[in-house]
């Protein structure tokens, strides 16, 4: 079938709207036709060509929701018409990472995943008859996209997809990493390090489970008001110090924050991040995706004196499992979503999402395939 | 009073057996007499010049055990003839850290201790008038020593001096680090770099608890006999490998270890001990003590990756209320002390226990003060 669909033919360049061709789903795998897709930084990492494992011509989009359209032999939790949202993060509940109780990085399609490739070794698109490949299992930035039937969340069908896409990505990322990954205590006193889209959710988690102080970092002013509407108590800007930053959140909090999060993408924040968490119990959790080949590093006194240094990917959350109960918080009220969504546009405007996105004037920019 | 003491009079000079002046307890203060005193490679790292914390003249020595003599003003858990073994972490129980229940590293001396002086800022150890300063609080060097009450823990009195003694560091540090700092579960795998006196006793930890696989590493094969004794299913020379060690844990396990532990102090192990842990749950805790200024590092992707990296001090140990239960554990036979104790010999001959550490040729050498 045809599908229009933004395709990156190379790194740096625009992505360009064509009409490519899907093929439908084989057995295990499922048709979605995407609705609504968010435009995150990690999309644009890879379009800049960043991305040490970016492979181009592909279609890029992780962060979408849709419609089932058919699905494959051998699928039997989704059919026709229940609506999803696709993870990057697949959930088969077989392999040793699922059965651990420990993680959500479920290995099942791992390897052909990271090529750009459904479970089979080959794509489901093309054009004029050049193999494109897939992006992170998702591509929803092609209205009809092909995904393995344990890498699609069935949520409620009331829920409006052009806003619980978000939870495809960023808003559980932020809130997972405080519930899942920190496990962030009521009282507890909390740093989070730059306000994009994950570090607002990363706020509005914190005060979710209760925190008592939530100091929000970043370098740009502007984004310190909607950072306060989400619950931070403090905002501070570390070019207001002489002093490191970590010194400075130190003195704020008598010591030391109880857990931080690094929401950028920055290795030195990162160590500041670990650094001003609190001597015998601060845990520090790194979200950003940094540069290739970047290190962290820290002097190691920090750990032994009872710092702890952790990572999440998606917020720990295992998608098939939890995230149909984050659209029930959404629904209820309990997760805000709507005030990320600063634009909407169609598809072939999508370039101006990424460009909104870079000049940050946008958190999250939603492109609506039926506008 | 006089007491017999071995005083570290300046960086890398061999120690010298005194008879210095020892003041008695003041309030809050007990005066005790040190039985037995294992020699630590802490006390080396501090005689060596290469602690950047150290000061002379001083009297060495942690890992002590004793009989209170006099107690000071107010002093009221300590009465003479108490069996106890000195702690340089404190447990004061008063404190935000001990109150927290997040970790053993009491607040409340501090301070004064990292300036080798007692809670009033004065040192009870002297020689010719000219002050000698107290060392981690403890100075088990010294016959007499003084130390706060709350750096004392009180055992049975049954329990061997000149065995228990080595509860006091090591040891514990390592059972602890096992059992409070990573809470390895049963079935766990486990890779322990360095096989000294900490090492063996991860080892043994990590048998107690029941782990399934225990990987001992280390460059010296000479140490992996008593490493198989204590548990260690696995001995690997990273030596007999081209590929990174931590690739080489990897291969073995299938993926990487449940928990690895540095006990060395080489920030590059570090990093092998971290880099061979699992995806999604490994976790790495650092107790090695580094040399001043060096830094661990990795790529941030093994911790987003759900690493985890963590150190510990004491093995997360309370002294005061938990390693009563340790000695216990000795009389009952569940810890193991008396193959640690491969030389034993009287205070005068205390430089010729550092020599054999530093040849390799002991795993722990205990000072007999009425040898």
């Amino acid at each position: 079938m045809k599908s229009r669909a933004a395709v990156a033919w190379g790194p740096g360049e625009p992505l360009s709207i064509e009409e490519i061709d899907v093929q439908g789903p084989k057995a295990g795998e499922v048709l979605v036709r995407i609705v609504a897709t968010g435009v995150c930084h990690t999309d644009a990492y890879t379009l800049s060509g960043a991305d040490p494992e970016g492979i181009f011509p592909s279609v890029l989009g992780h962060e979408g929701a849709g419609v089932v359209e058919e699905v494959g032999e051998g699928v039997t939790s989704l059919k026709p018409g229940d609506h999803v949202i696709p993870l990057y993060t697949a959930e088969c509940g077989k392999c040793k990472f699922c059965l651990s109780g420990k993680t959500n990085l479920c290995g099942a399609v791992r390897a052909t995943q990271g090529q750009g490739l459904m479970p089979d070794g080959t794509s489901r698109f093309s054009l004029n008859g050049k193999t494109i490949h897939h992006y992170m299992g998702t591509s929803t930035f092609s209205e009809y996209t092909v995904l393995p039937e344990i890498s699609l969340a069935k949520i409620q069908v009331d829920a409006p997809l052009e806003k619980v896409c978000l939870l495809g990505c960023g808003i559980t990322t932020g809130i997972g990493a405080v519930r899942n990954t920190a496990k962030v205590e009521p009282g507890s006193t909390v740093a989070v390090f730059g306000l994009g889209g994950i570090g607002l959710s990363v706020i509005q988690g914190a005060r979710m489970v209760g925190a008592s102080r939530i100091i929000a970092i970043d370098i740009n002013e502007d984004k310190f008001e909607m950072a306060r509407q989400f619950g931070a108590t403090d905002c501070v800007n570390p070019k207001d110090f002489s002093d490191p930053i970590q010194q400075v959140i130190v003195d704020m909090t008598d010591g030391g924050v109880d857990y931080s999060f690094e929401c950028i993408g920055n290795v030195q924040v990162m160590r500041s991040a670990l650094e001003c968490c609190h001597k015998g119990w601060g845990e520090s959790i790194i979200i950003g995706v940094a540069g290739a080949g970047e290190e962290i590093s820290t002097r190691p006194f920090q750990l032994v004196t009872g710092r702890v240094w952790k990572g999440s990917a998606f917020g720990g959350v295992k998608g098939r499992s939890e995230l149909p109960g984050y659209v029930e918080d959404y629904m209820n009220g309990k997760i805000e979503i709507d005030p990320f969504v600063t634009h909407t546009m169609g598809l072939e405007d999508i370039n101006k999402a990424f460009d909104l996105m870079h000049e940050g004037k946008s958190i999250r920019s939603v492109i609506l395939f039926d506008q």
